[in-house]
């Protein structure tokens, strides 16, 4: 169909799909801790798809410890719809393919599009895309026949869609060459986590102020007067013209978190993000992290969000996303991606460059998730400089682990958790 | 805390957890089958809590055969957190003890409330309700002291409750008295699977208005000609005084949704079941089968749905029934429950019970679903009389299967899948 099929050695025919739980023990030093998951180990499944050309695919979805075996399961269980089909044979009609993950007869009653089963898919799309991504381009009408419109068609059709896309190629090639060289701005995350001392936080932020960054999160709702004390600090140590964003995590009801928010009011920050429920939309606030395209419809359907925060792991990949971008431009709405735990900046980057040069091809008011860990496992770890992603150069979708790294923290046979245990 | 510490013996430490993959090859015939879901095998992952007094619960969450065995993999999961527990410290906190099983800080990650991890739950808390039934009586604070206000509180306080149980305690004798005299309203959704040919569709019509069915469910949403088809047929055999309601199981966007409904409303149907993603509060049309209260409590704010369908199995089990019972009762939007699959009739009839005398104390517009499968597998199967549920008299949630059943649809293992796989 498109222009990918140089020969019967470029179908790149799937003939396995293997899946490892992969797990870092971050909760030793309280990384991650925000208010409702206190101790999280930052996790992986961890997704390789081999091909009969050598061409091989990786892709992962996050998680947060126990439960990655679920994962794991879910991931075994998809694997038989993948095996024997050729990359090919999938792009040619990637919606299709899309539908086939998550619209089984029998496993779409697990979700649908929620929950493990989202997660798995998210995992074996990624390494799907990661494949593609190593092959060959993309365009316009190729993107659109990647995104499954069901359930969305009276927020955006097939055409509209299209049109986004056509229209933004106008100054395509001034906006790569300024990420090229100025990347694309973030914000960091790793100054702030719950768990962390005054102290620890003092350190991070001089630190951080000192390498350029400029923007800041903190998690809150665990402690009301704690909060007051530590948004203080942050923000008499930025200064007033630097910017402060919360975090609550799900932790309030509706009431509780406009009760708390006030309080916080004082110190002017820009967005409070998860003060409830991921599945109330009209609970009057602003939410985010949304598991579905269908959630995020709603939400800028309701006005319930200001800046809309897609994550590369729990949506439906990239051809999830993809609708969520477009949705989120013909709403006027910034996207600001989620980012951190394991591997989820090395993903984003990648959509977040995507939304700037070919869908919204604005800066204003947007800037992307940074945290700081667990980079140094990846084979093509994410690039800062000046607090902005620099764009990725190595073919692919990032996806990749060193082989290293995975046997040492495979779960619960590799040799960091069999030293954990022994403890 | 409550009546129920009759000495140390009367604790019922859980000593032992499992869970077993139940299938049963219902896509041969096509049972079960509508537009989403082509080829159902009826399933369960059935549990059994073993206690050190020698009581026994048992429960289960239903399932549609591929990916049982993922849900498998997450009751083990949670397995963890049961064992060790008595049922006298559960039921004292039955709250926490929900929260513990769906706040869990690693695993809430997998969900949270939705999908795999939550229908894992729901299967290990209906076990522990039938441990619990087969024990003792609750009065209105136990029954409140079980449920998860989080997120619902902008809706439902405890306090509302509280109220509402405490009112309805008037003519609790009587409406009891009815039931086990006349039983429950019930529908019948067993006469047109999507599967099902026209001839077998007027035989099953003829059989079922012979034994007293006054109201009939049929799928749709494959086709529109067929479904025009099917209902006139129906609507021919059961005349203009009985009741007809159409289900489209998801298949539909919003705007096909109400062009299809359109060309259907001639057969007068009662109402439309899921016409569109389970997850979409503001698509105009009336949806249900929600995957948690915080979804439910936005359908009812939103005024999206007329008719409110709990499913016993796909909540977080009675804890979160509760809920949803007692916020329908506040919006006075008739409860008329999903069943059918396997053992949701058997779970539910308790439910609509527990509505009907405790709760709402009215039938108008109120009807249970029921489905004519597999019931046989039972200990304590539903009893119909005259398109009525009977209350149920065994002590329990009705959750327990025939140990012979079980063993034979054992999946992959048992014998009528070793059969079937020969094939």
């Amino acid at each position: 169909m498109s222009g990918s099929d140089h020969g019967a050695k470029m179908l790149h025919k799937i003939i396995n799909v293997t899946v490892r739980d992969v797990r870092f023990p971050t909760s030793l030093e309280q990384h991650g801790s925000d208010a409702m998951h206190t101790d999280p180990d930052y996790s992986v499944a961890y997704v390789l798809v081999d091909t009969d050309s050598g061409l091989k695919g990786f892709g992962f979805t996050f998680t947060l410890g126990k439960g990655t075996e679920i994962v794991v399961c879910a991931v075994e269980a998809l694997a038989g719809l993948v095996v024997g089909k050729s990359l090919q044979e999938i792009v040619s009609n990637f919606r299709g393919f899309y539908q086939l993950l998550t619209s089984d007869g029998q496993m779409r009653w697990l979700g649908p599009e929620k929950g493990v089963i989202h997660l798995a898919a998210a995992a074996v799309l990624n390494a799907v895309w990661d494949l593609w991504a190593r092959s060959e381009g993309k365009d316009p009408k190729q993107i659109v026949s990647c995104i499954d419109f069901r359930y969305i068609t009276d927020v955006l059709t097939e055409e509209e869609a299209l049109d986004i896309l056509v229209k933004a190629q106008e100054g395509k090639q001034q906006r790569e060459d300024q990420m090229l060289k100025e990347g694309y701005p973030a914000y960091t995350t790793s100054c702030a986590w719950l768990g962390y001392s005054d102290q620890q936080l003092q350190q991070l932020c001089t630190d951080a102020l000192d390498n350029g960054w400029t923007k800041f999160k903190v998690k809150v709702g665990a402690d009301l007067e704690d909060d007051k004390r530590r948004c203080r600090l942050i923000r008499q140590m930025i200064g007033p013209s630097n910017t402060l964003m919360i975090d609550a995590n799900q932790r309030w009801d509706v009431a509780e978190a406009i009760c708390w928010v006030s309080s916080l009011a004082e110190f002017k920050p820009l967005w409070i993000e998860e003060p409830t429920s991921p599945d109330d939309i009209l609970g009057h606030a602003a939410i985010s992290k949304c598991h579905n395209r269908v959630m995020f419809k709603q939400f800028l359907q309701a006005s319930a969000l200001q800046f809309l925060q897609i994550d590369s792991c729990r949506l439906g990949s990239v051809n999830e996303n993809l609708a969520v971008l477009l949705m989120a431009h013909k709403f006027k709405v910034p996207v600001c991606p989620h980012a951190g735990g394991v591997g989820l900046c090395e993903l984003v980057q990648h959509l977040i460059l995507f939304d700037y040069i070919c869908v919204s091809a604005s800066l204003h008011n947007r800037m992307c998730e940074y945290v700081d860990h667990l980079h140094e496992h990846f084979t093509s770890p994410v690039v800062i400089r000046n607090a902005h992603y620099m764009p990725p150069k190595d073919p692919g979708y990032s996806c990749e682990m060193l082989e290293l790294s995975v046997k040492r923290h495979s779960y619960p046979e590799g040799e960091v958790w069999k030293l954990h245990m022994k403890k």
